[in-house]
């Protein structure tokens, strides 16, 4: 089976490459790094994808448009799957969290990439994980996880939706790839939507166990649904101000997300359900993975790495 | 059970009210006729549908903005099942044909209508239907079918996609209701779309059926994708020079329509199984369907009703 993952060096990238490297069932023979034009001449990538079976797009939510020539080539090429870069948590298909419903600049129209999938009848499979847990890490008041977290993160307490009691389905980051490779290789998930993460959670509970584990005890700051939406406004007034400020589009995509699994609680494996997912957990009853109380003890003993970090 | 049909006046609405009268499993106690205003306040649509199971629309095309208040207060009045009014051909869900990506006019902002639904976590079941019978009967050199033919219809020969090879999924809109009943008491459909029709025919096919059957030579029409492309832009133009001309509207409705069963051949079982939907053959094997050799039988008997045909 050959595979070409498109955003290899992202984080999810990387999930993808260590663990179909890894993987024992089935076998990849090994790895070739090529560069691409996603915004060049079409002709060049249709040969660079003859003889993939499948394509990942792993692309980072900015560049979401490059997905198009992405699928374009595939279909010229026949490959036989093409992996959508979801990969993300479980929210409506339209309406809260704007960066899917991306802008395709060539001929603009807005949609999904893969209702512009769908129209070319290219073979696909749009896959959904949990929110990372490697992105649920608390600040401690020792200070002593500060360098696992993002350069932004939690200046003024460590935000919990509502009372904190939402719950959200999370996977950690390693184990995003895990369940990739698993999929690809199953034909139950061509054409499909599938859902995988590890546990449900709330945030309470998120706290519970780090102030466990780590005996310091929490700064909480509880949102509301009004300050949520706030956020939102204000993050969205800021980037039509200044459309090409990337941390003005990253606010934005940050504070949607989390109006969307903090407060409205689209995050769980019942709305992926109602929205036509097939789960993880009923195809992989035997993965093993990572508990949320696992990593917390992995980045205590300083056994993990950060994400999202400038190195 | 309770069911609440809106636009039970319409040829579609006229067949799911029947089969739901003449059901014998689910039993439908009896018919009620209310009036309510789609586009008035929201309130009293709220009252109207306290206590009511299902909400099914049948809303003309032409109107799916309607949808969205509807659903709005279907989610408010509990109802436990909002079935939408797609009840057509299976098309891709975005670029091909434009009315179901309505523009709602409250939130200036465009979408599919079962988006909507989904964000709103309305339960729901999305319901396709072959292309009907009675929209795919040939005119006959001797006249005598023509009082059954919509106005507008065939006036220079009856047009075949390509080389009239084109597999399009047909049923008969007087079983659409039939398969309506079933799968609105069936909880396999729930929160899923499903896709119902009668047989898979190819114009050519239909041409020798109704030859065969009724003795007489049809002039045959073979269309290009190329005038099929340009009856689409043709049509789009007419309708932006009158948005508001309902004969422009339907026009163009009808153009694209036909670009996408008749030339793309979106609506067959495969494309319907590929976009996720459930198959109304794997839920009800045993349905009873009029095939379309015998609805031609019937018509040339005179024993049917044409369709969208002012009295």
């Amino acid at each position: 089976m050959k595979v070409a993952i498109v955003g290899a060096s992202g984080e999810t990238g990387q999930s993808i490459v260590n663990a179909l490297l890894s993987s024992s069932t089935p076998k990849f023979p090994g790895r070739q790094l090529v560069s691409a034009d996603l915004r060049g001449p079409i002709a060049p990538l249709i040969t660079l994808l003859q003889g993939i079976d499948i394509v990942i797009s792993a692309i980072h939510f900015d560049a979401l448009a490059d997905e198009i020539p992405l699928a374009d080539a595939a279909k010229a090429a026949g490959v036989k799957r093409f992996v959508q870069s979801a990969l993300m948590i479980i929210i409506p298909p339209r309406g809260v969290v704007d960066f899917r419903e991306k802008v395709r600049p060539r001929k603009k129209k807005k949609g999904e990439n893969l209702h512009y999938i769908q129209k070319l009848r290219l073979p696909y499979t749009y896959i959904d994980a949990g929110w990372w847990h490697q992105l649920s890490l608390p600040r401690l008041p020792s200070g002593r996880v500060d360098h696992l977290l993002p350069p932004a993160a939690q200046h003024d307490g460590f935000p919990l939706g509502r009372d904190g009691n939402v719950p959200t389905a999370l996977a950690d980051l390693r184990d995003v790839g895990r369940y990739v490779a698993r999929i690809i290789a199953d034909p139950r998930t061509l054409n499909r939507r599938v859902h995988v993460y590890n546990e449900v959670y709330t945030l309470n509970r998120v706290c519970e166990v780090v102030e466990r584990v780590s005996g310091e005890k929490l700064e909480r700051r509880y949102v509301s649904e009004v300050e949520a939406r706030d956020a939102v406004d204000k993050a969205r007034m800021r980037l039509a101000h200044s459309p090409g400020d990337t941390g003005a589009l990253l606010a934005h995509v940050a504070a949607q997300l989390f109006y969307s699994w903090g407060i409205r609680g689209d995050n769980t494996p019942e709305n992926a359900e109602y929205l036509g997912y097939l789960s993880g957990k009923d195809l992989y009853p035997d993965f093993e993975y990572v508990s949320f109380e696992e990593y917390i003890r992995e980045v205590l003993r300083g056994e993990v790495k950060g994400v999202y970090q400038s190195t």
